[in-house]
């Protein structure tokens, strides 16, 4: 007897489907190779599906997260940035990031001793080290410290102890909501060091802006510094993508950091250009 | 009795969906409030769509061409660069451009008396122009001369005539594949006067990584000076993506001429950055 289908994917003529149904009035559908892996966790469905598109892909819940054809942009723009405002990053807390890419990149700076990873959901992150290398990179660097539990929490009872912390959050529907309330980044104001910084992703400014330029003022009004750019994460819709940076001290960039890493994405130039924002975003948030 | 449904749409529960299938591996499908337009035209099947996420579309063949949320991205950065490079552009022509916006960008320019627009599809204008008002404005600046015929004939016949050509093509499949061919960068070459310049979306970095590495080489063969640029198209699919300009002088920009234009999302900033390239593209077309 066949096995049955994960309730998120259908045959069609024969294919194998993902449709995601996030939006009300967009769908968007992946013609899909295989299933990699599947499974439940306490807290969500997991798969790895390898799309004809996008090849190897996280899906959550039947919402694709992260791929193999444009993961690093994301992971790399997240990452890159704040290591390169912070003239000497040693302890680095990520939130979230469980398809391990974000620890991956930061891996990349010899400068960094200890990188905790929190993100409540341990299988994600074994499904993707072991079946998304493109994306993780196997990651296996005995810096990093896998912490599984609720990451506001974990923040919560840290003082004075990171150099960066990157917020890696889902959107902000359902358990991810907290990670974009004014509460969670007065609590990770506390837990960096007085001259750490914050980096997070504060959505889509064409079907998001709202969210955005709620993120942008809440940390304003927590963080002495506050700058926001953006990349482009063809995966995500709309494709264009906005980080929002809070940071005690420093917000000046030394791309020259960059030289001599392997990135796929960002180089000297993307990191001095990040930050020119199109003149309707610039609208939206009044700087 | 009802009208029966343009081929291109269907009812689910209901709702009007249009789903595009020009990729095989991945489907996009739109929720619809109404059909605003529908006719064929001796070249295609064209329909304005009001659909609930991107606002009113102009889609033919059943696929979405530009639409009221983000076509003034594409239009303004395949616009004002170019305009902001050539020291005193005159004479403009537009191939392709059926939607009106590129020709609505280039009427800010005080210096241009005479754009010729040459599309051969005056269905596709005429829709655009009363149905697609936040593509096209309306357009009715005396300075558009409306030329109803096949763009590369039209280009094949004229000598040191414009100042700036820009090409705004859809992608290298059927009709369009001759825009993409060396014989007619050498034309536009030919009718451009001795500092005349050129601009042409070249793709999808992401997916038709191929022909955008293409279409730069074969203007690098023929122009004095080229250069790339990158923009976020939100509904292409893969969100960034690519332009290149050949010019036989010119290539600096003076990006002060946009100041006191109305531009949703290009500013000075923008064009000042839009040249940065990421890394995987630097690495394809080996600048």
């Amino acid at each position: 007897m066949e096995k049955k289908l994960p309730v998120y994917l259908s045959k069609k003529n024969g294919d194998l489907w993902l449709t995601e149904d996030e939006h009300e009035s967009l769908n968007i559908s992946y013609r899909i190779k295989n299933i990699i892996f599947e499974e439940n966790s306490p807290f969500q469905h997991v798969m790895v599906l390898d799309s004809y598109t996008f090849g190897r892909m996280l899906v959550l819940d039947g919402i694709v997260q992260t791929t193999s054809i444009d993961g690093h942009i994301y992971n790399e723009m997240i990452s890159h940035v704040s290591l390169c405002i912070h003239p000497d990053p040693k302890r680095v807390l990520i939130i979230g990031g469980g398809d391990c890419g974000v620890a991956k990149e930061i891996c990349k700076y010899d400068s960094v001793d200890q990188i905790d990873m929190v993100d409540i959901d341990k299988l994600v992150v074994e499904a993707c080290k072991t079946h998304l290398p493109k994306v993780s990179g196997g990651l296996s660097d005995p810096r990093v410290r896998f912490i599984f539990e609720d990451g506001v929490k974990f923040a919560q009872n840290k003082e004075d102890t990171y150099d960066v912390i990157i917020v890696d959050s889902s959107d902000p529907i359902g358990p991810a909501r907290v990670l974009f309330e004014k509460s969670f980044y007065q609590s990770l104001y506390k837990a960096l060091k007085g001259d750490g910084l914050m980096v997070c992703q504060s959505q889509s400014p064409i079907f998001h802006s709202e969210v955005m330029k709620q993120t942008f003022e809440r940390i304003s009004e927590i963080f002495e510094k506050v700058k926001m750019y953006t990349a482009v994460v063809p995966t995500y819709p709309g494709g264009l993508w906005s980080f929002t940076i809070g940071s005690k001290r420093y917000m000046n960039f030394n791309p020259a950091k960059l030289s001599q890493k392997d990135t796929y994405y960002i180089n000297e130039q993307i990191i001095e250009s990040c930050f020119s924002l199109p003149q309707f975003i610039l609208e939206q948030i009044k700087i």
